[in-house]
């Protein structure tokens, strides 16, 4: 599969399409170092910062469900946010919420979803800069946009990559929906800036839509390919242990939402993590970067193509149809 | 009236109440120079630029309506945000843009809308620097966040009316939503830079919720009063001849949409525009800032007093309620 093909309108997952197709149409800014494709784009700052800003919108029925509670819908809306912040090896700083509230919603609840919203911007020392809020008749909508600064030239992009880096991720994956993980997820800011401190970090990216999809926007970027183990990927204690290991994997790899780091590194920084890691959370070596563009995943001394939407392959030894 | 006191969530007018309520429980940081209440927050950016920037939502039913051509929705949404950075005097320049599609949507809607993007950030010379787009059941909403540069110090806030102050506005009032004005205004970019660079503009803002409830924002802002002229107001032809007099200034003073500048100058300042303008359009002396924080009204040599949402007045000889 050439990994240079822009996605069709066919993907399935519209925003890959959209992103593509609107970075062609788009105009260059000079103050924009770093436009559409990454985490967050890449703001000039001051001689020594770069502001780093990202928008994610979250929906009823898609990101949380009409029964969660307000306050965890603000939560996730800001760490999602924070997430992409930190996975650009960023520090957070403002935050811009637009909000579309159902009219039917009581004060308590509204003050709910903001008791989520500062919770947040207090324990991540972010200001509230800028905000709309209005009320309608549909359900909750809630858009946040999120700056943060980064020493000039220090952000971490998802262009980087290098044939023989080593790929790693924290945390462990899967699971996410089910245990309702995906909102109340720690995002991996401290954890971005502990690595990023030790080692010299090629790509970067934070997990949201699982590690298949995610892996191909930095080869994609940086125009590597990617051997992944499939024997290392952590898989999350969320996920039963009653399930079939292939189907553990394979919610492992393509469930999303897990708001972990997947980055890479040299091989002589990465055995640096192996043999000491900065981090208090599990680091694990996933996979390897290769020069060939192409992405596959050993398991059990049998190897298998990977795809970008990463769900339509089976780990079973019946089928290895792509 | 005491202009200082916060509004309550009795306020028919929740955004309001919630930005006070916001700031209040915000933490500040030393990077953002000016954060929420204004139309747009002051980053730092380099010694010589801040950057300005703003998010504003927009809903199907509120702001546009179904049967709205997506790319005039898409026009709009641009448009209210170039607006309010045209009003801190600053320039625009990249967007963030999230937005939420019907999932009934077809490719052909979904190009429109980001037509009307496209068409209004390549004729301000915007970069479209980042996006998330989801779909869901409901209806589509939009939610673009814009950022532009301003000569560090000289974006134009609302805190600076003063006393003495001649207070202006440009274009006509009144009847943008019926004559569907709203969507196809022309956003006073380039007319707020011919005014900053003509005088000096004490207080500025885009009139988009009727001049009466907006001049509020400087009143309270800047710590003064101020006292209208009933008969100057400029009323747009898009309010039938037919309406009575009073009725058309009504519609003018609160209908809203208008994204016309409202600003202070000083009296020397302002015969300087009266006297020669920069712009193109209309400008219009429509009243003087007071040092007494109240607000009122002449007209036809009587005075009313006005409120913050201007609507509960009636101009007629017969009630002077408010």
């Amino acid at each position: 599969m050439p990994l240079s093909q822009s996605p069709t309108w066919s993907d399935p997952r519209p925003e890959f399409a959209f992103i593509d197709w609107v970075a062609q149409r788009c105009i260059d800014r000079p103050e924009v170092v770093l436009g559409i494709g990454d985490d967050a784009a890449i703001l000039k700052g001051t001689s020594n910062i770069e502001w780093v800003t990202t928008v994610d919108v979250l929906t009823s029925g898609v990101h949380f469900t009409p029964d969660t509670s307000p306050q965890l819908i603000g939560r996730k809306a800001m760490c999602v946010n924070l997430s992409d912040i930190g996975a650009m090896g960023a520090t957070p700083c403002a935050a811009f919420v637009g909000i579309v509230l159902p009219r039917s919603w009581e004060r308590d609840q509204v003050e709910e979803l903001y008791d989520g919203i500062f919770e947040q911007a207090q324990l991540w020392n972010v200001e509230i800069a800028g905000g709309d809020t209005n009320s309608w008749d549909g359900p909750l909508v809630i858009s946040i946009t999120l700056t943060g600064t980064v020493e000039s030239g220090r952000a971490i992009r998802r262009d980087g990559a290098k044939a023989g880096d080593w790929i790693f991720v924290t945390g462990n994956l899967g699971g996410s929906f089910p245990s309702q993980r995906h909102l109340t997820f720690t995002p991996r800011i401290r954890e971005a800036a502990a690595l990023k401190n030790a080692v010299n970090l090629h790509a970067m990216l934070d997990v949201s839509d699982g590690i298949t999809s995610d892996l191909f926007h930095i080869l994609n970027r940086s125009g590597v390919g990617a051997i992944l183990n499939g024997n290392a990927i952590p898989i999350h204690e969320d996920l039963p242990a009653s399930l079939e290991a292939s189907e553990r994997l394979r919610h492992a790899l393509t469930d999303g939402e897990d708001f972990e780091l997947l980055f890479t590194v040299s091989a002589e920084d990465g055995q640096r993590l192996l043999d000491q890691s900065p981090i208090e959370i599990p680091l694990t070596k996933i996979g390897e970067i290769t020069a060939e563009q192409t992405a596959s995943i050993m398991r059990n001394d049998k190897i298998y193509p990977l795809n970008r939407s990463g769900w339509s392959h089976q780990f079973g030894t019946s089928s290895h149809s792509s």
